[in-house]
């Protein structure tokens, strides 16, 4: 992974990745509101951002949240599916708006506004990311989106990924020439990222000629091997979205090649989300092998990487490697799946640390594990993002042939102070 | 609950609670220890915890963890559930003993050597809390079982509760008069605590004539009902145990007074933990009611009082209600259950916070159960224990009869910090 010394450097690079593909523009625009759920000295900021297509375009494809209490924008994006074309996307950040009054009446409302001003037959997706439960400043949103529109332009994608941000630290971005074409990918994503659809918002633009068709059969399998691999706390939102268009512009030299830079960029993409996750010191990496199928090797990653044990000790930089012992067999023992602990291999940072049924830990290795761990710490790290390494455990089972690897944060103080008062 | 201004009070109380039944004596012994894994500047120390019937009982039931891979004294305390008769348990704190090669060896190694320094034909139950994947020094605990067999007294149970402790706060004991005769129980709890056999160790005696098969039947579905339905993280350990042991001493009244008598000690036990849980500073008490069965009922509640969100939310007086729904969300869309958001209510303290699909939050509210939270919590308050309010989340839902209550703890620094480096 690349590093970066400082913020400029890494901003640039974002610029870099950020070319827009043809036939889309953006658009971002601040505004300032006061909730009605709670009475603010200051008025709270949000941002509105507006990816649109040129032209209306027919090839897109959407993946949401499996969450039984979906957003407005969520079950109208599910309903905007079956359109025969669209216009774009028009995204909030600060409140999600999630089962408020009306909540439906204002998205549409907003999307509505919004084609009348852009005149335009195709409808826009709603999407909003934020606070669960308030509803959004109609009237203040309403009134900001002909300056939004207004402003509307090619070129970048940078300030857009930056306007979606909330908790993040830092925009980010991924793309990949093809042909004559790219792929160019914004996320937004911070916490509550499990565990399906890992970042709450994903958008990806693209100019190269794929079909509806190939975009629904790739999009979702795509999304399930990466975003949905990546979990920086156990929690699902209500809001995860990810929306791909394409603009047609450019020849695609195959699907296949499609399918597999559409896979890099989320993959990179979506360990971007997990390095940028709130509050996380160290990236955790869980390779499962031997399991009975990959949907069980993910599932066992996954639980490891979300044991609050797990996670603390590793922010503590503590090589307690009985607690992923503990995970795993509170994984096996909860389904009632009996496990050969004599056929299970665990490596940490390329050490073994359980073989043969019993731990191999003497003090040489506490030492050298304890090491590896605070190298890979982002605390004291410089650099930006600090670095790209990760604490690597290997799990390796005699169940079958499943593998997956998954990717998790630490758990730290931060995490706990950014979430205790989220809202203010 | 019961609040007591200063810790002596508290302990005066426990005292009174800690009368032991009849045909029982208890010893504690501490120990220093090198560990092999860890090269530690000072010695480590070590509780040994010694509970026997004074005659070899029969009327005994064990209920252990789920987890796969169980520690030794797990897989040997399975075993001796068919022994004809037992002589009691000896406990130690600090290390689990799970996974370490010979750690079968040394289990019995130190119960066999009991035995014969006790004259005893019948066996006794080792039980082991603490790091897991590190040896227990099996030398020095052989040579401190004589000067512990040389301290068994009968009297109070209060030296073995706090004998038993690793990070708990603060000792457990819960007990009832019953008939002639008592149950008293005691439990170490305080971080990986779910999701079945909450707490790892609980040691319950009785001297009501209560026989083998009764109890055998009573115990699991009383250890369900209560220690099975708190969390303190959504970790589940490898040595979690809970024995019952009867010296039937005393007549029992009925089967069915015992039970009760049984529900309410292991109820308030279990309470106890969760309000000793790691770093806990509010008490979270869900209650769901009108799910499709009992079962559901549970592991909604749980799923909410597991979620790190949630949980950060209520450690700040955050009435973040939006995460609440998100949660619910997260659990039936994860199992592909329809819920119609319009027949879900929740109240928060009394209030009603979200009703016929669609949060009811308006300032005055916020403002509010903001101040209910920080009325619940143990920061800034005084007495010892703090006081006994929880947070109360009520969930009403039209699926079925199901009905359940589950106690959870919330997520802060202290958390973090004692699970970061729990091994120093």
């Amino acid at each position: 992974m690349e590093v970066f010394t400082n913020q400029e450097q890494y901003l640039a690079a974002l610029r870099d990745r950020g070319t827009l593909p043809e036939g889309f523009s953006t658009a971002v625009q601040e505004l300032e509101f006061f909730p009605s759920e709670r009475r603010t000295p200051q008025p709270m900021k949000m941002r509105l951002t507006l990816i649109e297509a040129e032209e209306p375009l027919s090839a897109f494809a959407g993946v949401f949240t499996r969450n039984a209490f979906p957003g407005h924008p969520v079950t109208i994006g599910r309903d905007l599916l079956s359109e025969e074309k669209v216009s774009g996307v028009i995204i909030n950040n600060r409140i999600s708006n999630v089962r408020c009054e009306k909540g439906r009446e204002t998205a549409l409302a907003i999307t509505g506004r919004l084609r009348e001003i852009r005149g335009r037959k195709h409808p826009y997706f709603p999407s909003s990311t934020g606070i669960i439960g308030w509803k959004l400043p109609e009237k203040d949103i309403l009134e900001n989106l002909a300056p939004l529109a207004d402003k509307l332009e090619g070129g970048n994608i940078l300030a857009a990924a930056r306007s979606i941000m909330t908790t993040d630290a830092f925009p980010k971005i991924r793309s990949i020439e093809l042909g004559e074409g790219r792929i160019c990918a914004i996320a937004k994503g911070a916490g509550m990222i499990e565990p399906n659809m890992a970042t709450m918002l994903v958008f990806i633009l693209t100019d190269l000629d794929v079909s509806r068709e190939d975009l629904r059969d790739l999009f979702p399998r795509i999304i399930d091997g990466t975003f949905n691999k990546i979990s920086v706390d156990s929690d699902q939102s209500t809001s995860d979205t990810a929306l791909i268009f394409s603009s047609a512009r450019k020849s695609c030299p195959s699907v296949e090649a499609f399918r597999d830079g559409l896979w890099k960029v989320c993959s990179q993409l979506a360990e971007d989300v997990v390095r940028n996750g709130e509050g996380t010191s160290h990236v955790i990496r869980v390779t499962v092998e031997g399991a009975g199928d990959d949907a069980e090797a993910a599932e066992l990653g996954k639980n490891l990487i979300n044991s609050p044990l797990t996670k603390a000790a590793v922010f503590g930089n503590d090589p307690n490697v009985g607690r992923f012992i503990q995970a795993m067999g509170d994984y096996y023992g909860n389904r009632d799946i009996v496990v050969d602990p004599e056929s299970v291999t665990l490596e940490l940072g390329g050490e073994t640390i359980y073989r043969n049924g019993f731990f191999t830990l003497d003090e040489e290795k506490e030492v050298k594990l304890s090491n590896y761990m605070k190298d890979c710490s982002f605390i004291n790290s410089e650099g930006f993002p600090p670095h790209g390494r990760s604490v690597d455990l290997n799990i390796t089972l005699k169940r079958g042939t499943g593998r997956s690897t998954v990717l998790g944060s630490d758990l730290t103080y931060e995490y706990v102070r950014e979430n205790a008062d989220y809202r203010t």
